[in-house]
């Protein structure tokens, strides 16, 4: 019998409980033993089947030797930062799906965890139940890293699908997000990009092995998009996507941002609808390959931390591998990055042509949308000033 | 310094030599110290870089215990088999990207590996550089997987897609295929699907954790596909893929086969194009995962090979993770398998609607063409007798 905790019980939470119950035959098959949850670290406690098992005493769970793993699901950095430190420092896995933790202080985490020699893993905290994390590191570790992208946050994409698909303005698909459960009442983190951020920064630190700092990661969220530009885009063979991207620059530095993209239709992730995210990753030998799925939702992600919970109790810990380093030099601006761009101008085909020499008019209509050539985000501000800008877009590939 | 032999120096073993000299600075990172390919068995000696590294003894690498990892790259079972059994037996791990070994051997070899406290792994006999077996064994280790299905083989894939893309006949796409390097002079494995069936052997023994045996799997290739039935497919909103695909069965037992089937537009698998490869996973908390990427070459299928080295000589061997037991019962035949089905009949809609009831028309052009509603294969066959059946396929979801 391997007995674990749970700090916290909202969805996730609650959704490592029913994974350990439901799948319980699966999970003992695999692990040799049964997986039995002793312990839930509640602030207020709630009636239910798990009304026995919880407790509003960290000092309990920290204390209890017969719990190897606990299973952080509080959520933001304070408590869930001190709980993880003292239950690492006490000689216990922890697994978490907390992004911002881990976007904040999971090189610390990782290196406290190796100095105890367990592991702090963190699978959930991107993609949700889809395994991104473990084949970033473990299988493409024959491979130096490129580039990752992808569509990162399931609510953003939600409301862009239904601004292509319907027509809906952003307020409109918003509260449609909202009324289905997929937006929260307070939707800035999703809707300004922060969330895709931290799970950009994650991304990034595991696979250019040194430390991205969340607050110089530049990062713009979909609440200004207009539903112009996104027909537009469609009717040129484009959809509108909100990427996380992260790029090993030719100079051996690196970058990472998040903001609205331009994807061709031959994409994969131009495809990607609703709320399911995609995520690509490009090493020099594998090439390109995607993970999609749902990005989100209670049993997916908690079912990736129970996998993690697995993961802790087989494996000696590996923590080497991810080779995170605390390096934070050699973050470049993203502005250096070339790309195509998409410009929506109040103003003519030669004023545009006098900005940026050639360009492929996409729609004349009382305005001038376009694409430029392939310039650096630095050329395309320089060269747009003259410019009457309406809307400015990255294009991918 | 970890040393390391190479069995066979064909695509895959040239490759598997190519990554570990071109990202040796990536795989000492994460390893901790250099890893260095001390031999390489060829039947032939061949002049290059690699001329003193050559030898046609095994018994030089068997007996050599500096090397810890023997990459087999030999394909086939026989001396394949041979090599790798002894290797194992001399407490050497073994990582192969040799599908049909794997497939009618890997339940015996992986039973020994374990008993030899090392390692036989093989993630690069599925889907090339894609991570999927990995994730499948690990990430989604806290899921009971109820379904596996996907693209497996790239030859097909391409050949499909000539024929919607360019309106080619499978004659002149083959041909085209062969031209670019993508199908063998003699196509039989891929186009006939036994590669695939391999692969979904593969696939099926990992989710379900028990023992298919190659010989029970239905294999069916795309060689008598006409191309007017893609033609009309497509017309309906769908695309013909040959698909691999593995389902647990509602009794507990379980089915596996290889077949063309008509996919929806909105499945991501429909824009799987050319050689790439794409696996869907679904698990009772994940839902459905899906990876793709190309799924050979000599430098994607090389990677994953040297990624399970590096994976071999830092994990304590787990392989009961892998839950993969010699037990071959409760296999189904697929013909249990209910699903839509789709007819092209020398007869009229009366004819189909007498033989199905209600069915939907694809097209009446001196033939018929429809969808029945979901059916058992069984129920397919025995209701379609009375017809002069031009064309069957399943259609998935």
């Amino acid at each position: 019998m391997i007995q674990i905790a749970i700090m916290g019980f909202g969805t996730v939470g609650t959704g490592v409980a029913r994974v350990v119950a439901e799948n319980a035959r699966q999970i003992e098959r695999k692990l040799g033993e049964p997986l039995q949850v002793k312990a839930i670290l509640v602030r207020r406690f709630q009636d239910g089947p798990y009304r026995q098992l919880m407790t509003d005493d960290f000092e309990k769970i920290v204390g209890d030797d017969d719990i190897r793993v606990v299973v952080e699901t509080i959520g933001g950095v304070e408590a869930a930062y001190e709980y993880t430190r003292r239950a690492l420092e006490a000689g216990k896995h922890v697994v978490t799906a907390n992004k911002q933790l881990v976007a904040e202080r999971g090189c610390e985490l990782l290196a406290l965890a190796k100095r105890k020699n367990v592991s702090y893993l963190f699978e959930a905290s991107v993609g949700g139940g889809i395994p991104i994390l473990h084949p970033l590191t473990q299988c493409m570790a024959a491979n130096r890293i490129d580039e990752v992208y992808g569509i990162l946050n399931g609510t953003t994409n939600y409301i862009l699908t239904r601004m292509v698909r319907t027509g809906a303005f952003f307020s409109d698909a918003l509260r449609e997000a909202q009324a289905k459960g997929y937006a929260e009442a307070d939707p800035t983190a999703d809707v300004e990009g922060i969330d895709a951020g931290r799970k950009i920064c994650i991304l990034a630190d595991l696979a250019f092995g040194s430390q991205v700092d969340p607050a110089e990661v530049p990062v713009e969220g979909i609440s200004r998009l207009s539903l112009r530009d996104v027909k537009i885009a469609q009717r040129a063979g484009y959809r509108v996507k909100l990427l996380g991207r992260a790029v090993r620059m030719p100079g051996g530095g690196r970058t990472a941002y998040v903001a609205p993209h331009l994807i061709p239709e031959d994409n994969p992730l131009s495809g990607v609808e609703d709320v399911f995210n995609a995520v690509m990753l490009r090493g020099n030998a594998t090439g390109e390959v995607m993970f999609y799925g749902r990005g989100a939702g209670e049993l997916p992600t908690a079912s990736a931390c129970v996998a993690d919970v697995m993961e802790a109790l087989q494996s000696s810990p590996r923590r080497e591998e991810t080779g995170w380093s605390a390096d934070t030099a050699g973050f470049e601006d993203p502005l250096e990055l070339q790309s195509r761009y998409y410009f929506r101008v109040e103003g003519s085909l030669t004023d545009a042509a006098m900005a940026f020499g050639q360009v492929e008019v996409l729609s004349e209509d009382g305005e001038t949308a376009f694409l430029t050539d392939a310039i650096t985000g630095r050329d395309a501000l320089r060269q747009s000033r003259p410019l009457h800008v309406l809307a400015c877009m990255r294009v991918l590939g």
